[in-house]
């Protein structure tokens, strides 16, 4: 949930700093000291940044902009925002077509992009691009945290490495404690490259990327693990949050007169709830045909024969059509209609009403969030990258909230222990363990009747 | 690691600050309303904060200063100083001998002392206390957390409640989710207490509390899963971090010649490589001795019969001696002292070693951070609870590094997944799987001719 509605006339911001530091992401402006601000108000409430950070709402590559001068520039921006609103939803069909692994690439290029933009504006607000070792150090804080949880993914599922090399094993075995040990590098760095004169803007920075660490990489660990569950449980939160964001936006436009927050002075309860019954439905209809196909529904699973994973089985009942028994009270109602007193359902479709009701109550307060830090610090947008839509973050602020929420969800309500993994854990126990559990096993199976032992 | 040497010299702020707040932890000063601080520099590098936050290195009981009241003021301090250290080293001691359960009361409350201290120095920093919700805000966060994080372990711990009520199952079984959910409750609820004048401060307050959470919550979680793992992993590390404070800090009294760190001007190289011998002996010490008692080296496990947790197993080999066959190299002097090519050492003593390796070495940066933290804000301590030595938080700032490498150390080199635990979560698949898992079982430990099959 972006703010859409603001920037449509959000205008480039007219109050022009005296300073004009450019702290774009690909370019290291360490030649802008700012090492005697002694005093600055770095931190007052009067921080202006609209021309520290790269807002590109209006930026666009140049032949399409000289194609469309003829438009007033307004319209001009409305035409951008659409032609690269269809590329993105191309560009999703296509990753999602290129199969997980590709799948992941993108999570880990997007997560790093938002990382980024985030860091850049705490760069912006504390001036400290000066201090040499900043911009070093929040990177490798950053790899050293994708090194621990895309390697807990993969530990997690392709656990079995036996028949690899001692190194992977090792590398394996002793995951957690090689990462921390890379955290503890990185702390010792941080506490020996503090500089007397600078003590609370370095500790401000390091909180600063703790807490990006915090929303980015660990929530697209979770985005991750979601996609390792089958890509259905990405697909359809993802498209759900985009077509809550596109349809509050139609209703409000339209209907729009009930202001709904202040924070966000364009929204309005008719496109809150409009969009709400939107995403319901628009959930169950992709639900409903994403169910078909194994591709979707399967979780990914690495196949030791092949060599390589794969997306193929016997799909779970939950994507299939199973008989529910209605309550007496609603049973003359389904009798007429079906002329029974039951109703075939596919069980993920009662999850997707779920996740559907998540996106469109609580995901907005996901974007009223991003937009209050972007006033807190007075900047229009996170970034650049996409010309009429502003930085990656723009677009994924509520994408990290559903895909945290998904997760929880799956934990809860739909995930058991599977006997596959049981039994990879149970193998790497000693010999005599396995004996043990074995033993103790068979007796609870025969005594609770589930085990019938053959005559002694 | 504390700044044990500095505090000894460091007297009374006498800069006196304009204002004079008083933030005590007890003590709600909302008739200090500050809303219009519009461009105050909270946040520039001239923050001072010595008079807002208690800082009680010089305060004590009234009794003990008028009793001490011959002393001239630096020696009172040293024997008030003196009387707290060991007054704390007896309370520790009391807290081990009431027992696990004990113990895991005290961690929750230092944990939210701790939280206390972090958060009134964020509430003085940004002059917010006029802002209704922050204080509820920052407490509802620490709430949920520990909800979430003490839950997670006494499910893992206890987590068959089959005979229990049905509103204990469902809270073990949708413990995550409730734990989210009341997390969005506190989003939704930051969200909408967002006041337009106040973003920066409120956003600057959010990010705050979120660390502090990091710091103090996750950290005494591993605390309390490493008292699970039996008390010696507890005992050990918090005594040889205790150790390292006070020998580095005679070592460097009585040798001290070589600056070590800029940071902390008064520790020196000496004070370091003494204190981190005095370490590793001390930890060889109290390993040895406590690893000739059950209470000390046995996990904590719930006993189903007694209905109580347990502190009584059979030793495992690792507190036992166990005999070491040591390299061709080293041969013939062990043989010479020994008579044999083997030694016996209890393998407990080879971890202490590394333990004591970390605490020395390590452990100090965590002492050093801290210190460059109350140097950023200009405090002189965390608090003023303990008379002598300041907060809590002064007391434990390595206590928590500590505390994640051993809890790191445990999962990579000593914990295997227990056959029991293992079964536990067997139990909980549906019959039809339990013996699907069964016969895969069977199957693997016949073919590799663990298990020998009745014949037929």
């Amino acid at each position: 949930m972006a703010d859409l509605r603001k920037r449509v006339t959000n205008n480039k911001a007219t109050d022009v700093d005296t300073e004009t530091e450019n702290e774009g992401f690909n370019q290291d402006s360490d030649a802008n000291l700012d090492l005697d601000s002694e005093d600055d108000k770095s931190l007052g409430n009067k921080v202006d940044l609209s021309n520290t950070i790269p807002s590109g709402t209006d930026k666009a590559p140049e032949l399409l902009d000289s194609t469309l001068s003829y438009l007033p520039p307004r319209w001009r921006n409305w035409v951008i925002r659409g032609i690269f609103t269809w590329v993105m939803i191309f560009g999703f069909a296509l990753m999602i077509y290129a199969g997980p692994l590709a799948l992941m690439l993108v999570v880990l290029a997007v997560q790093v992009k938002c990382f980024a933009e985030i860091i850049n504006i705490g760069y912006a607000v504390y001036k400290i691009h000066g201090l040499p070792w900043f911009r070093s150090l929040s990177w490798y804080f950053l790899i050293t945290s994708n090194y621990f949880f895309y390697g807990e993914s993969l530990v997690d599922y392709f656990g079995v490495v036996d028949n690899r090399t001692e190194f992977l094993r090792a590398l394996v075995k002793y995951h957690r404690f090689i990462s921390f040990s890379l955290y503890i590098g990185g702390f010792v760095w941080f506490v020996l490259s503090l500089v007397k004169r600078y003590y609370m803007k370095q500790f401000s920075l390091f909180a600063w990327t703790h807490v990006a660490l915090l929303i980015v990489v660990t929530q697209s660990y979770l985005i991750i693990r979601n996609i390792f569950q089958g890509l259905i449980w990405f697909i359809v939160p993802v498209s759900m949050i985009v077509c809550n964001d596109v349809m509050a936006y139609m209703f409000g436009f339209f209907f729009g007169r009930t202001p709904l927050i202040k924070l966000s002075p364009k929204k309005t309860w008719e496109g809150f709830i409009g969009g709400g019954f939107a995403t319901v439905i628009f959930g169950l209809l992709i639900s409903y045909f994403l169910c078909q196909y194994p591709f979707f529904v399967c979780p990914i699973e690495f196949n030791e024969e092949l060599g390589r994973m794969t997306l193929d089985c016997e799909p779970s009942p939950l994507f299939r059509p199973q008989e529910y028994t209605v309550p007496a009270s609603l049973a003359p109602v389904v009798r007429m209609v079906t002329g029974k007193n039951t109703v075939m359902i596919i069980p993920f479709l009662l999850h997707s009403l779920s996740m559907s009701v998540f996106s469109s109550v609580i995901g907005p307060f996901g974007g009223f969030f991003a937009s209050g830090f972007k006033r807190a610090f007075k900047i229009k947008d996170f970034g650049d990258i996409i010309p009429g839509h502003g930085g990656i973050m723009d677009r994924f602020d509520c994408q990290y909230l559903m895909a945290t929420f998904v997760n929880v969800y799956i934990s809860s309500f739909i995930r058991m222990d599977s006997p596959q993994k049981l039994l990879q854990q149970i193998y790497s126990l000693k010999p005599e363990l396995q004996l043990e559990l074995f033993t103790a096993l068979r007796d609870s199976l025969t005594t609770r009747g589930i085990l019938q032992l053959p005559a002694p």
